[in-house]
């Protein structure tokens, strides 16, 4: 039987990095009676879900829609644009730019992965000189996570942009904003990107289940010639369907409905708007993280993520541990760590559909847990945190 | 058109000292397609509610539910018990129970209301000589608020009870549970209340719309006697009806299908620890309000409240505007001062469905308030509570 | 547990006069969390639905909503309006009107009732003749069903307010449409009606919870002179409260949530709209009673009810067997016949949120039920009521 | 804005092959907080569903789930056990035969198509002589379409995998059960199906965005063999995550609510149960269409299907100018005629949350819309389907 859980008083506090806390009123749409997929409602409701979501991804061209994760629209970015044995150029910049490679590596694609400390984002003169010495231009795409989830780390698509042309190289460049899209500034058109890949359960206020592909004219171009097999993840079909409001297969229409409230509270509140709200937040985690003395795993203030916040615990101290006591104690979910950081950070969500005082009862917890478990800091960061939020307007 | 209010970003935090917060799984349960009232279904669950309800009252006799708000539920223990020119004894403990004074006074009852001063529950001592001297009588029915949602301060009913029977006078005795049952702990059969009054939107953690009377056998006796005009808050026909799970009249169902999850929460958590969890988290409330140096309305420690906390704030400032830059910046709704203690006096609810993070939550948006409008304060509120939320098992 | 039933697959049919089928939408946004009664955003919530419920009351006048079911507004009608000994003339139309009376007399006032045998609606003769003869004005009200839900027959309101005028008579007019609003033709102001009575669990779409009352100047007169004790149905607290969008207690906030969206529907279809296709099903479901040779409770074509359709079973057999064999093979509610006419009919609801195929459904639940109950029928009902549907646009 | 459409008041008759009419106890379920995807609770609702779904597939296999649709489920199929070049048996049974077939070619195998009439399912004898003229074992997989979902044809799987057997052939059997699961009768091990390839938006009762594939010993031993590039489809690194209930990517955390409450309702009832639901409603569908006098799309009675009925229009009529004019007329979707029995055939889904007032109400709106679009038929479907819906246990 379902439900059928020990109950724990209140409301679970999920600040993992994603999935995020689902509004009660996209919670509410999803429940609505699923409908023909091939009939006029359920196709003009595609029509403006595709129209607005152009509008969040900052671009004029198409927006494809996937029923899978988000890995699932990593992999359509690279099978849509490449071929088996073309090279591609990625950045170790944490554990989901690891994995991203290690996929594009299972789909016949050579990886060129420049290592890095998982603390810093991409560095673009290191792309510059990358794509500079690569004369014959066997590289084909440049892969760039913009916003680390493993490590609250972001890069700088733009100066990315500017350094591949620069040096004046034709690859493609594919940016990841899973965890950033709908929270932190992204400019798909402006930026020169030709393939954003993005997923639902995070700044876009959904339940996991849709991946996304965002496309360039260059991107669709290369489509043409790519030879890597594909079916489920072929542009052409949804390109082609979409046009009429259809899917070339019976799309996840209880999450559509989702999506549908979710760009309404989006763009209620304004793009601009969420990024602020995103970005006070995040300064306020920070700065609690700086009043406890730990350290953040981002090393450059410039590259700081207003999404997440992962924080190092002091060598000898486990992670982990303090987590999963925050977890029973005060029905908290704190992010782990992931790869080789396991063990040694643990992340803060705090996207979303969010506020100051869900982030105030989110700091606390995380304060009195490191109390709890012994972990050595200041008592200060809570304070701070206020301190920020009631003195900043 | 609906919901078409502007959107707020993340939860409201609903800290009026009810309605409370609905759990979802209460609120989902009150989405199930309505049934029919005279079918075999409601009837079980007529039946399933009720026997439970018993469990919550403790008491082995009836309890009745009526489609009402908690003042319906108090004109119910009147009009059932007594007769036009009946005097009941009452206390000015505060705002609601001079409501219900008044009340009495509108339906042709005799009141006898013992003034106070807002800050202290009913004296037994005053019962038990008031009642000595009544030699003749006249006083029917000694009507007390348990728990004043208006400044937090509890009456030791089971303490009125013995005056009552020192006194060897045959009053009955009436007792408004309404934001005290489910949250502090309470005994009908055991103190030897005659009439409860309760209601749905306190710590039973519905919505509002359901009222409640449970019944002593001495209550129901008077109620054979009793010739105030009645006709919907006529016991008689419900106690005919709910022996086979109906009602006299449509219930409101689906405020019953919330009813029946939440009894099933109450009662998995244990009302012993849903009583201890009140009691810790109205301790870290009071801890924080005296980390801010500001004085609680209720004066004796032995009757603060576990569900609600009223805080005075310093002469000179405004309580309300307090409350409403608290809402307008940080999106949570406090209790206001109510009748005389207006401006005076805000109040913060922890009762319901609460936990550890929404109350540290809510505590930081109170002193960030605090510091905000200027309330004159010590910034060590929010610390002191966490130092006892996390220190004290 | 909760919903721990035995799963019947597919949706019932809930095919009683009330509780109807609520919508999806309706009850989706009754499970919205609860917020602050005394906050801004249920103000403006309420502002609206107050608003909106005038027009389909079809008054100018002010419209009470109390948290309570339907015979709570019958109770609010007479004791804001009569004292207490005051004569109220009624007519005995079916099991609702008899109940209404008995209500007034527990109330104290002194009914005349004028018999009937429960197939025809109030000859307004009648209402002119006993009121000409009533020459010093002991009469003080004239109550009357204006669709009596337990026969299926209505009465003309608007002829009985030209009899009494043409009595000359001062008494005020006091109808009951719980089983007619937002269902039939119904002008609160056009007809001259002083008190209407309503509930939310038929033609507002909602589930019960919710009682209503819309009041002339008259009424509001009476109001001032009445002399019945009240509290909790005294409309002058509402009055006052509405008119800033609140209550004088804790409103039943989910249902209001739930009513505001009730009224989006009823609007977007339009009431001229929502009464012809009520009229359009309830004249399919008596061409199916014709068809199959049964006789109708209701005698006077020009009195069929538009929202329910009672049915004779012939002498001799019982309708409750049958309606219980539909309930257990078919899944569907049906009424059962109330009072004087228990066993020897049976109701169908074919009002709310209701559809030309949900009726089909239904028709053809009760041509099977009475095929299997082996009640004496031709076979055609469900065929004339296609051909009605199909051909008459 | 969403759910700004205009109103149509009832219920929507979603009567196409699926998505299927999805219970309110699974919406509802779906409603629920989305929570941690690496927590505990989820995990042990994974195990959960994973460990009933092998009940509902009759297997002891492992069963893989996808965030996709279920032509994601049919890709898995393949590249997990094939390798580019393979040749694949397939059976051009209809629509969805045929666009599996395409699916296989675009994915680099060769596929041997046995042309079909659209009108009956897969012949074992072919099977048999396929595969013994296959000497050299060029044939590797043999793909079945166990529900034609165009046609309402069904193969008999046990039959082939005997001819399979007769022919000592080692090809592998891989199952289409989209429209059949949970619906007919089907046996993974017992009939020794390698893959069978599912989604949740048919029998499942849930809305679309799941596909399930269930696997055999063999076809895991294939897996380790096949060369198809795959990431988000290899079973291995669900197989691996599974064991411990979590997942190699972010799982679509609602779907599987919703499914854990599915998967209760269907083994509350019983699968044998259903099935027996689903064939008597079938039936009743068939016997309307006979009695209409129209043409049924399955030639052979032992290949009807009990999920859904294409019915043929006669010729010079257009069945989608028919289900236009229902869709607009009685607010019921019926499913289209694809590909080359586009405008030829529509189709009646019966399938999922189903029960016999539905299909009464659905056969209702058919034989109204045959009417009303002047397509030549005898009236007496509907009663057909009644007298045996009524008459046979």
């Amino acid at each position: 039987m379902s439900e059928s859980k020990v109950h724990r008083s209140g409301r679970h506090f999920l600040q993992i990095p994603g999935p995020t806390n689902v509004p009660e009123r996209v919670l509410r749409a999803m429940s609505r009676a699923t409908e023909d997929h091939r009939g006029p409602e359920l196709a003009s409701l595609t029509l403006r879900v595709l129209r607005r979501l152009r509008e969040v991804f900052r671009t004029r061209g198409p927006v494809i829609l996937y029923p899978s994760s988000g890995t699932g629209a990593w992999e359509a970015a690279l099978v849509n644009t490449l071929s088996p044995g073309d090279r591609v150029l990625m950045f170790e910049t944490g554990h989901f730019a690891v994995l991203w490679s290690q996929l594009a590596g299972r789909l016949g694609l050579e990886v060129e992965l420049v290592p890095g400390d998982w603390r810093r984002g991409v560095n673009p003169a290191e792309v510059e000189s990358r794509l500079s010495r690569d004369a014959s231009y066997r590289i084909r795409a440049v892969g760039v996570v913009h916003n680390e989830t493993s490590t609250g780390v972001t890069s700088d698509v733009a100066a990315i942009r500017q350094a591949m042309d620069r040096a004046g190289h034709p690859a493609l460049l594919l940016v990841d904003t899973i965890s950033s899209l709908g929270s932190i500034d992204y400019r798909h058109d402006e930026w020169g990107v030709d393939v954003t890949v993005a997923a639902s359960q995070k700044g876009l206020m959904l339940p996991p289940g849709l991946g996304l592909n965002s496309l360039s004219e260059k991107a669709l171009a290369a489509a043409g010639q790519a030879r890597s097999p594909r079916s489920y993840w072929d542009w052409k079909p949804p390109l082609k369907e979409n046009a009429k409001g259809f899917f070339p297969y019976t799309p996840a229409s209880n999450l559509l409905y989702g999506l549908d409230v979710a760009l309404d509270m989006l763009l209620e509140e304004g793009l601009e708007n969420v990024f602020a709200r995103h970005s006070r937040l995040a300064e306020a985690t920070r700065r609690a993280v700086q009043g406890w003395g730990l350290e953040l795993q981002a090393l450059d203030p410039g590259e700081y993520s207003d999404s997440l916040t992962a924080v190092r615990v002091p060598g000898g101290h486990d992670a982990d541990r303090l987590r999963k006591l925050i977890l029973e104690r005060f029905d908290m979910s704190l992010g782990t760590g992931l790869g080789k950081v396991k063990g040694r950070v643990f992340r803060i969500g705090h996207l979303g559909d969010f506020n100051e005082l869900m982030l105030a009862g989110t700091l606390c917890g995380v304060e009195m847990g490191l109390d709890l478990a012994g972990v050595p800091h200041r008592p200060g960061g809570v304070g701070a945190a206020l301190q920020y939020l009631a003195r900043t307007p």
